[in-house]
């Protein structure tokens, strides 16, 4: 059973590393549980388990903005999934940007280099 | 300070994604503490915390493939951090691949799909 070959920690999380398909960005990094693995598995779409909230996390089950799973690959120790996606939307985060990682470090200094793509008051109005 | 901004976990480290900076490829997962993110940005090269071995890890001090990290990122959070990097040799991974993301689950089963470049005992000779 594949799911047998992932390293959960104590809590009973994997980090995900969430690339875009498209054009090889890192999105966002988050964290998933077992039944998470297994729903994105089974539907195709990212899941995640939200930490804050302690529960499963249909990544776009507010804003709508789904990510299709083209690829998952595990890392060569097994605690570390990364999922390859379509996002829908072009916004991985919610901070209306394309990425989550929008700060780059310049003279010790953290820059905000990506923009706002669409405000975040409207990302989550539906 | 620049890494006040960075969110620490409950063990004092935060997880750090590498990138490839000449094909975007996701390198590896690794974390470091607050002493490895400064030895990073001060000396430009990837050095993270092993939690196996308790200690700062100077990726390539036993490979000599070392990175030569090109930008650094965080997100939105503050709590993951991105390096964008040069790998020298071209293998980030100790199995002696470009990636430790080597596995791609296909049906229901992980297959190994990039090659091994070096044999990884030639890796940890020098």
């Amino acid at each position: 059973m594949w799911i047998e070959s992932v390293s959960f920690n104590e809590d009973g999380l994997v980090p995900v590393i969430v690339q875009d398909a498209a054009n090889a960005r890192v999105l966002m990094m988050a964290w998933a549980n077992r039944e998470a693995l297994e729903e994105t598995v089974r539907t195709g779409r990212g899941v995640y388990f939200s930490r804050s909230r302690g529960r499963l996390w249909r990544k776009g089950e507010e804003s709508g903005n789904v990510q299709l799973v083209k690829e998952v690959r595990l890392d060569c120790d097994g605690d570390t999934v990364l999922y390859v996606v379509e996002q829908i939307g072009g916004m991985a985060c919610h901070t209306g940007r394309e990425s989550c990682f929008y700060r780059r470090l310049d003279e010790e200094q953290w820059v905000v280099v990506d923009p706002v793509l669409t405000d975040p008051n409207e990302l989550y109005k539906h």
